[in-house]
C-alpha cells in the first residue's frame, strides 16, 4: 500500500470523526492553525526561499506564485481566520416539513468527507484548501506542487499541530509529502475513500485528472467571458464596467475576453468603448463591421472568438442586437461568467433568463463575479461543472446534505 | 452520425428553448400529455400485448414488469397529472444578498440541460422520468428495455405531440427507437450534448454505465438498510416498525435487510421481534447471541452482513449498544436508509449525527425513506451517490443552480 492510499484510508477514519464536531471546535481548530502559522513564520519563509533556491530556472510569473512573502504570509493567516469567523455551514437545515403522518421530514446539510486537493505551485493553496475543507467537516488530502513541496510541508505540519490542540484528528489535514507522479495516480485510485478531487490548475491538469479517476471531480475550466453592450447602455457605464471587466487583472478566468456590442449602438458608445480600452494598452481583435469604425483595430480571426486570452487582448464583435449576442454565448462561452450592460430591465430579464453560464451579471464588472464579492467568503475555486457546485465553491459547496425523519412508530400502508 | 448522436443533439436544441419556457407552459404540457395517454390508451394496450407476445419465454416476475395493465396504466395518467399539480422548482431563489456595494446577487434554481434515463423493462419510467424532467425544465432522451420498445414508443409518440399542443419543442421527449445496444454506447459518448445520465435497474447495469461515460451518472444503488434497536425501545413500537420496514415490500430497495439489537434489550423485546418476524414467514439468520435466544433461527454467515436480499430473508445481530450499532453499519452499509428505534432523544441525535446515509430515520418504518413520503411528489429514483443528489431524486433535484448579480455599473475595487 502506498503513501497516497495510506493517507486515503486514515482521512477516511477522520472524516467519520469530523462528522460529529461541534461548530466551536472546528471554529478553534482554524484560528489555532492560523496561530501555529504565525508562531512558525521564519520556518514557513525559510522553507520557501529552499524550494525558490531548488527549483532551478523560474520565469517571473511562476516565481511569483512559487513565493510566500510578507504579503502572501499575511493573507493565508487572515485566509484562515476569516474562515474561523463564517457562518457554520454543517448542520444547517435546508428544507424541514412534518408530513399528514406526523413523520418530520429536514434536508440536513452534512460535510461531503473526504476532499483531495490536487494544485500546483502557490503554497497559498495550501491552506486556503485547508480552511474551506476544515470549515465545512470535512478531511482533506493535499497534494501541492513538487516546487513548493517544503514549504507546504511546514504549513501541513503546523495545521495538523493545531487540530490536535483543538480536539480534532490529526488526519483532518494531510499533504502528500513527495515529488513523485505515482503518488498522485495511486490518489486517483482511491474512490472507496476520497468522496471528492477538485484540481487547481492548467485545464491540462484538470483534464488529465477528470479522465484518470472514477472519483467525482469539480472541474474548473475556461472563463471565456463576455459582455454585451445593448444600444441603449449608458455610455459612461459600459466604458467603465467593460474597462473594469478586461483590465482590473487581465490573468484569472472571470476576466473579460470578448465583448459583444450591438450592431445598432451609436457610434459614439463604441468609439468611447474602443478608446477607453486602447487608452488602458489593450489590444482589439474586432469583427469586420467593429474594425470599420475603429482606427488601430486587428481584424479578429474565427479562432479568436474561442480564446481565452489571459492578456490584455480582447476580442469585439457587433452582433444583431440580444439574439445575436445570446447565439453568439451560446456557440462560444465557456459558461462561467458573462453580463449585459444595459438601461432595459426587460432586456436584461431576457439576457438572465437564456444565458446558461454559472454566472449572469447586469450592469456589472465580470471581475465581480466570485466568492467575495457574492458573499460567500474563502472558497477553493470556481467550478464550471453544472451539477453540485457551480460558480465559487465555498464552505456551503463542500458539504452535501442527509435525509433526517423523525417519526414516533410511522410505517408504511 | 448515429440516431444516439442527433437525438442528444437535438435533446440540446430543445434544452435552449425549454429554459426560457413559462411554468404554466410546462404543466400545461404535462397535463396534456395525461390527456393524450388516455386518448389513446387502446394503443398503448395493444402495443403492450404484441410487447408480451414477442417477449418469448419470460419469468412471472419479469411479465409483471414488463405489464401496462389497468392499474399501471392508470397509474403513469397520475403521475403526470401529479407532476402537473407541484410547485414548480424552476426559478426558485435559493439564497439572495444585497452587498455593500449595492450589487444584488441571486442564487436561482434553473434546469441541469439534458438528461438521458436508460432503463429496464418497466414502461412506466418512460412517463414517470419524462414528467420529471419536463417539470423542471429539462430535455429528456430515454432509452428504455428491448422488450417493451413498441409500448414505450406510443407512449413517446402521445408525450411528444402533446408537447408540441402546448407550445413546447417535440424534443423536449425523445426516445431511442432501437434495440440495439450500440447505441447506448454511442449515447454514452454524448457529453457535449447531454449533462446527466439517470440509469434505472441492477446494479450491473448501472456500474456498466457508470464506467463506460464520462457523462455523470447519478447512480442507484443497493439499499442494505438497517433498524438498529435501543435497549429502551418500546416493544411494541420496535415490533411494528421492524416487520413493516421488513415485510411492507421485500423487493424494494428501502426495505430491511439487517436488524441490530442492543445485547442489553430484554428477552422479551428480543423474541416479540423475532416471533412477529416468523409469523410474517420472515427467515431469519442470526449471530450466535441472536441464536441462542430465538428457537429455529439459521446461523448467520459473513456474506449475509452484505447482503441485500430483496426476500423475505433478514440478518439480525446483537451489538454491543449504539456504537456497536454505528460501527457495524459504517462497516456494511450501503449509505441508504438506516434508522434506529428508542425512546432517548440522546441516543437518537448520536445515531442521527454518526450515520453517514442518504436516510437517517428515527422510530420510523425504513419504508417510508422516499420520494412521497418526504412530501417530494414524483421521483425518478433513489440516489446512494454523495454529490448533488443524495436520497429521492424529484423536480428539485434534477435542476441546477446560476449566480444572477444585477447592478448599477459595480466595478472590482
Amino acid at each position: 500500500m502506498g503513501i497516497a492510499e495510506q493517507m486515503a484510508r486514515r482521512a477516511k477514519d477522520a472524516a467519520q470523526v469530523l462528522r460529529t464536531v461541534t461548530p466551536a471546535c472546528r471554529a478553534e481548530a482554524l484560528n489555532k492553525m492560523a496561530d501555529k502559522l504565525i508562531a512558525c513564520k521564519d520556518e514557513v519563509l525559510r522553507a520557501n526561499a529552499d524550494d525558490i533556491a531548488n527549483a532551478g530556472e523560474l520565469t517571473p510569473a511562476f516565481k511569483k506564485r512559487l513565493t510566500v512573502d510578507e504579503k502572501v504570509f499575511n493573507y493565508m493567516v487572515k485566509r484562515l481566520q476569516e474562515a474561523a469567523a463564517l457562518p457554520d455551514p454543517v448542520g444547517r437545515i435546508i428544507e424541514a416539513r412534518t408530513m399528514p403522518s406526523g413523520l418530520q421530514v429536514k434536508r440536513v446539510a452534512v460535510p461531503i468527507g473526504v476532499i483531495a486537493m490536487i494544485y500546483e505551485a502557490r503554497p497559498n493553496v495550501t491552506t486556503d484548501a485547508a480552511a474551506v475543507a476544515l470549515k465545512s467537516g470535512n478531511a482533506v488530502v493535499l497534494k501541492g506542487g513538487s516546487e513548493s513541496l517544503r514549504t507546504n510541508m511546514v504549513l501541513a505540519q503546523a495545521m495538523r499541530e493545531a487540530a490536535v490542540e483543538a480536539g480534532l484528528p490529526a488526519d483532518a489535514v494531510q499533504l502528500i509529502p513527495s515529488t513523485d507522479r505515482a503518488d498522485v495516480a495511486e490518489l486517483l485510485k482511491q474512490d472507496e475513500f476520497i468522496d471528492l478531487i477538485i484540481p487547481r490548475g492548467g485545464k491540462s491538469l484538470i483534464k488529465a485528472i477528470a479522465e484518470g479517476t472514477r472519483i467525482p471531480v469539480l472541474k474548473h475550466y475556461d472563463g471565456i467571458c463576455h459582455q454585451f453592450v445593448a444600444a441603449d447602455a449608458d455610455v459612461d457605464m459600459a466604458v467603465n464596467v467593460v474597462v473594469n471587466s478586461k483590465c482590473q487583472n487581465v490573468a484569472v478566468c472571470n476576466a473579460l475576453e470578448t465583448l459583444l456590442i450591438d450592431s445598432a449602438a451609436s457610434d459614439v458608445l463604441v468609439k468611447s468603448i474602443a478608446r477607453a480600452l486602447q487608452e488602458h494598452g489593450v489590444e482589439l481583435r474586432g469583427c469586420p463591421a467593429f474594425c470599420s469604425i475603429v482606427p488601430g483595430c486587428i481584424p479578429a480571426t474565427d479562432d479568436d472568438w474561442d480564446s481565452e486570452y489571459l492578456s490584455s487582448i480582447l476580442s469585439v464583435k457587433m452582433v444583431d442586437g440580444i439574439r445575436g449576442a445570446m447565439k453568439h454565448i451560446a456557440e462560444h462561452g465557456s459558461g462561467h461568467t458573462d453580463g449585459i450592460i444595459t438601461s432595459s430591465d426587460a432586456l436584461a430579464a431576457e439576457f438572465v433568463t437564456n444565458v446558461d453560464s454559472a454566472s449572469v451579471l447586469v450592469n456589472a464588472s465580470t471581475r465581480l463575479s466570485g466568492g467575495g464579492d457574492y458573499g460567500m467568503g474563502a472558497v477553493v475555486g470556481i467550478s464550471t461543472d453544472r451539477l453540485h457546485a457551480r460558480g465559487p465553491v465555498g464552505p456551503a459547496e463542500l458539504c452535501t446534505y442527509k435525509w433526517v425523519a423523525v417519526g414516533t412508530g410511522q410505517l408504511r400502508d
